[in-house]
């Protein structure tokens, strides 16, 4: 069997450092300084503080922190947490996200805005700190909050809910729903009637709004988002213990898939840890479905390499994007970028390396997943 | 730790190479011409058309095909889609099936017939193409929809059923279920009353027939089936979309196969894929229980490995059988065979270089999974 | 990348070997002769006769035995079963206790009586064959049918289980609950009633008590459970036939967790297969919350890497743990210890092969899970 061995591994890794990757599911950047308690505590996603018997850095995330970000940094690698909270304190902030964010090769963030969005850079911020475009994915479930922190009646919620997510999503990319926070993915996969909307809204209205958590408003939104036109991401699996894991299971989408399948809409399964196989084989039934698993890639370190192989079985590789959803600490956004890159040169590299794929096949579903897929689900033109 | 170096890697891998394979769930292959859209729409389980925005070639399937097929077609490995597609067609079908079903070194076929039987090659069919003797697995819905479809009762459907089924196995080697496919797994485990048959078929029958989906009548052919005493062979997980995934879990059936137990028919889990962990945990527990990642093996390509590792951990080894379940094309035929023996010499392999199993063990293990499970349960004799 | 040449990976295998490991849940060894028939339904989980047509040594626990326990014995490895079944009965069971159970290097042992105890070496029996101290975890459904037994009215019930609870634990490091077998993991997390318990007392008494399943009493003993305070432990998972497979993924207890995090109480999944991802999410979100891959590493024997490797993805490394879960047989004390540090070695061995971890870490990880979480959350001192 042939190999070009000029690509493999170390030409293929390097084509997979420098792909200009489309972040398709991002959040901003924090911009305060952390101290050690709120930096750990931001490299989980458990909202609890950490037992003062522990320390997160003795996690997947921890190493990699202290293997990759460090030097970036100007820090050997494998050097201690309170060395490298110690330099990360004296650059400040500004200067951290400016060596991790540009280190971190985007083309393009999605930068979802939407979960506690005022205390994180915004997509100007975003493009500005990591030199590379920026636009917004908008949450439904926050223009929702929104439209009822404005006073609303029950009777014009739903016509207000359209008006204010055409205003929101004017130059937006895209649309996000946490209904599995907030209530499940198995609810009822038919769009709620008009009367149930008022109804509902007459519920949650009179208690003063507030979290959305009604299953009839969440169906209505996912609906009125369907009928918005642009592509509708998921959060799926892994998340903070706000989340019902198990009901969270992607297959619990089937009816809304195909129910959905006559709009066009693409349907974007984010993260799907520990279901990413279940998003595999709706991505290969589907062809409204598309699926990433960002978020779990920066959390399992040097584990990613095996999600990122789970997930290249059943899936056509025009299905199967990429995204970091990162949110907060730098770290995250460099890290989500930079082990997604090392993952899929070695289980690329491997494939190529055994003689069952070719070098070129390699460089093509790595283009084609961390940049081509979104860039043509989303729209985004040919880039630069 | 001793290893016999003529047997590891490459002397297990001829060896497994070399293995008359009783493929015990297998279709028929297509024998008609295939342009490329039929082609690619014959390479995914996906029912859907293949969008315009994409091609099926990019897949692992699609890369196995053009790594492993082109080369029995006169091909150099990883040739484009289009030079693959344009020799297959100077070929011809017939030439294709030849080239690609003799080199799948079969030793015996167990050729499932009700789905789209007509289409393609029946059992006489393979085994002429195949080189190796071929026996019939019968599909109980099939029969069952083929009586209603004569004319029919509902006070005389159980007892038509009953002597349509002999009639139809009287050579057959298996039975198949579908009930995944036509209703879940999570059925009643109970057979049900003389009675509620014949009311639930008259229902039936008074729609016309068609499409066998109801319940009741699923389980009483199921019941029908353990009592005809053939091995019984049930689709498992992944499939067309036709099936909802969360309701094809294995560990369904635990109720039913503890009241199969007694029978001693054997239970015959297919495909399994994302569930194989589960269905190995239903063979250890249980002694009726069987299973295979067929299909899966196929579609995932190089991943196989992954998959038939996976599969090889807490079943006895007495309990893990192979199959390919191609349909149609014949490179489905000749890579569910490959892509097995490549995976189970890697994995095997890989176990006898860590020096945890003998070369012995892995022959052994091997020649049990790929030909003496399966001759044992289908009372194959030994073959030649 | 710098690496420390002299514990890559041999040096780390050798700390590894070297370690005292806190075997956090296992019971006694037998002291039982045990014929071939005997030995092999010991070394399965099925409670059903081994068919006449298999052996269990054709299983990854089979060849381990074969592999790791015959050097232990004096035979080479890879032996056969008839020659290892022969030197086992020449030795007699007291001398292949003694070689086994001191081979495991265990630095401590806590040793869960509840399940045919009177079988086995107790806590005692067990310290003094191992060479290990040894503290004793009590099973709440034996404690409660212990009370029945002894005779009760439904009205006194909860307090003489109560009672008996706190006599049978003056000294216990632990409780265990199997309520995963006996139900479900689907029960109601709520703490029932007075007379809600006292109502199931009547009817579970009026029976003659036995085998006790009722639901109501089961969540009644985990309460109680959690007001005595000792960490209390989850048959979670992979078992014998008895278990419902899809009632005991741990998600279903998220209900539970969260009513019980104001206690405190340590919460720890055993075993986990095949849902050892799912509890590892777990133990990342809720700080009440640890498990452990116990029982399957021995099942699953050269597969049990690839477990161990995918039990540290999310989860931090402080709620990470060791435990054999061996029953019967010294085997299986010997290869849960053996197989767990061999796969440690070789996971964390090749994290830091690939320049993602420092070998220190790698170390400080082994001790962590091996060792320190345990004698921490179980409150065992330092250790010598």
């Amino acid at each position: 069997m042939s190999m070009e061995p000029d690509l493999v591994p170390s030409g293929l890794a390097r084509v997979i450092d420098e792909l200009p990757l489309v972040d398709h599911h991002v959040h901003g950047a924090t911009t305060r300084d952390l101290p050690r308690r709120a930096f750990e505590e931001m490299i989980g996603e458990s909202d609890r503080p950490v037992p003062e018997w522990m320390t997160r850095f003795d996690s997947q995330l921890g190493h990699a922190i202290l293997r990759h970000c460090a030097p970036v940094l100007g820090l050997a690698p494998h050097c201690t947490p309170e060395e490298y909270l110690a330099r990360r304190a004296r650059l400040g902030t500004g200067e951290v996200n400016r060596l991790l964010l540009t280190a971190c090769g985007a083309g393009h963030l999605l930068v979802e805005t939407g979960y506690r969005g005022d205390e994180l850079l915004g997509p100007a911020g975003m493009a500005e700190a990591g030199g590379a475009p920026a636009d917004e994915v908008v949450r439904l479930e926050t223009v929702a909050e929104h439209v009822a922190a404005a006073g609303c009646e029950a009777g014009a919620f739903a016509g207000r809910f359209a008006e204010a997510l055409w205003e929101r999503t004017r130059t937006a990319r895209g649309l996000k729903t946490v209904v599995a926070y907030r209530y499940g993915l198995d609810f009822d996969p038919e769009p709620p009637s008009a009367a149930e909307v008022t109804e509902a809204a007459g519920r949650w209205l009179a208690g003063g709004g507030g979290r959305l958590g009604d299953p009839v408003l969440l169906r209505h939104l996912i609906w009125a988002g369907l009928e918005r036109g642009l592509p509708l991401q998921f959060h799926i699996g892994y998340g903070d213990p706000d989340i019902d894991l198990r009901r969270s299971d992607p297959l619990l989408l089937r009816g809304l898939i195909e129910r959905a399948e006559p709009t066009g809409v693409p349907l974007m399964l984010l993260h799907c840890y520990p279901y990413h196989r279940h998003a595999g084989l709706l991505a290969e039934a589907y062809p409204n479905v598309y699926f990433d698993v960002g978020l779990a890639v920066t959390h399992t370190g040097v584990r990613s390499a095996a999600l990122v192989a789970e997930s290249l079985e059943v899936a056509p590789f025009a299905k199967v994007l990429f995204s970091s959803d990162a949110w907060g600490p730098a770290e995250l956004h460099f890290l989500g970028t930079l082990l997604w890159r090392r993952a899929m040169a070695r289980v690329l590299g491997g494939f190529v390396a055994e003689g069952e794929w070719s070098a070129a096949q390699a460089v093509r579903v790595a283009t084609m997943t961390g940049v081509d897929n979104a860039r043509r689900v989303y729209d985004l033109g040919p880039g630069t």
